[in-house]
């Protein structure tokens, strides 16, 4: 991926990322090209020299059958919007300006290693129901925790031997946290503005913290 | 990409995913190994067989300088969500049940052609601003659209300089919405209900509107 140095994303950002991300597109390449899913993972960083990643996937799906050849990729995605140039103060001052594409992404590259192991399947899938779980219980209006042990056993060992355990062992990360880092500080307000006019918190916040500090600063000189 | 039956998604929906989506990750194989940027594509599904992308990429971006190898993938996104076994009725019933992940998604192959030309790039420039600013202008609170032709001559030649053209010359398209078609017409309720107080009404109106015939028959019934 390409990271001018204004959008490389700090260690800071790519943990969070990695560790509240939903779910992140698996592609492996395999004798009969590339094959992808999208998968929820687990994050864990204290694995080896740059942490893993922790999955799984139907055993109905052949991506864990077929040997991933090389490096494989699991490509996280942060928030993501069309910026236009017209909330640009620079529109109005003098027009050099050109619309973009914000973004915050991680390419988590690993060698992929297959768990066909129940008692493997069985402790991810529980972490997984404990991230997710905890994630939608701190949303408004939301009841009742679900946990593996809610179902009976017997269904429980049955789906998880329809599943496959993943690992990705991670090899490097590159991140990028395209936020209008690039644009003068005057740009800033109207960016945000903008993205909140369409509904789109999520994009204005992000860019509103990648630019606080600096924004900021030029307030407080 | 595995695809079970109730999952696979109709030409509609692949149409309109391809039509309206924003960025897409493009995934080349290289002599360096597998490569990935997000950007934004359009679609034209009236060429060659399958149709193809276009997009382009900044030319200090490597990936089109390294030659792809085989086929390439676009993965297009649409929503994703958690789902809770907690908001199903058969939770109550009889509590068989297991989260899972909702999501619709585009695998779409094909041969990437690159095209290093300034007025290639500048028709697909001048496309892509018109769909995202027509995009943008479709939300409350949005004003001045905005055109290549805003902006002084020459600064635009210097932005067309610094971009390349690419275009995937589509082979295949695998596409998958997994929105509950799987779920017992009773859970479906308690899944839009559960998404909408999470305030997430783009997987709400997709579980609603892909379940809409099966659960309005069976109320008819």
């Amino acid at each position: 991926m390409y990271i001018p140095a204004h959008f490389a994303a700090g260690d800071a950002v790519v943990d969070e990322l990695l560790a509240k991300h939903g779910a992140a597109d698996l592609i492996t390449l395999t004798e009969d090209g590339l094959i992808a899913t999208l998968l929820p993972f687990l994050y864990d960083p204290s694995v080896g020299e740059h942490g893993a990643l922790y999955g799984h996937v139907a055993r109905n799906n052949d991506q864990w059958r077929k040997p991933a050849l090389g490096e494989s990729l699991a490509i996280v995605r942060g928030p993501d919007a069309y910026i236009s140039p017209s909330w640009y103060a620079a529109k109005a001052e003098h027009g050099r300006v050109v619309p973009t594409w914000n973004y915050v992404t991680a390419h988590v590259y690993g060698q992929l290693i297959v768990h066909d192991d129940p008692a493997w399947v069985e402790n991810i899938v529980r972490r997984l129901t404990s991230k997710h779980e905890a994630a939608r219980l701190a949303s408004p209006g939301q009841s009742m925790p679900w946990s593996v042990d809610d179902a009976p056993r017997a269904f429980i060992e049955g789906q998880l031997r329809a599943i496959v355990g993943l690992e990705l062992q991670i090899t490097r990360i590159q991140a990028k946290a395209k936020l209008s880092q690039n644009r003068p500080e005057t740009d800033i307000a109207g960016i945000v503005a903008g993205l909140s006019a369409r509904g789109d918190e999520r994009n204005a916040e992000a860019v509103e913290h990648a630019n606080a500090e600096r924004v900021n600063g030029a307030v407080k000189g």
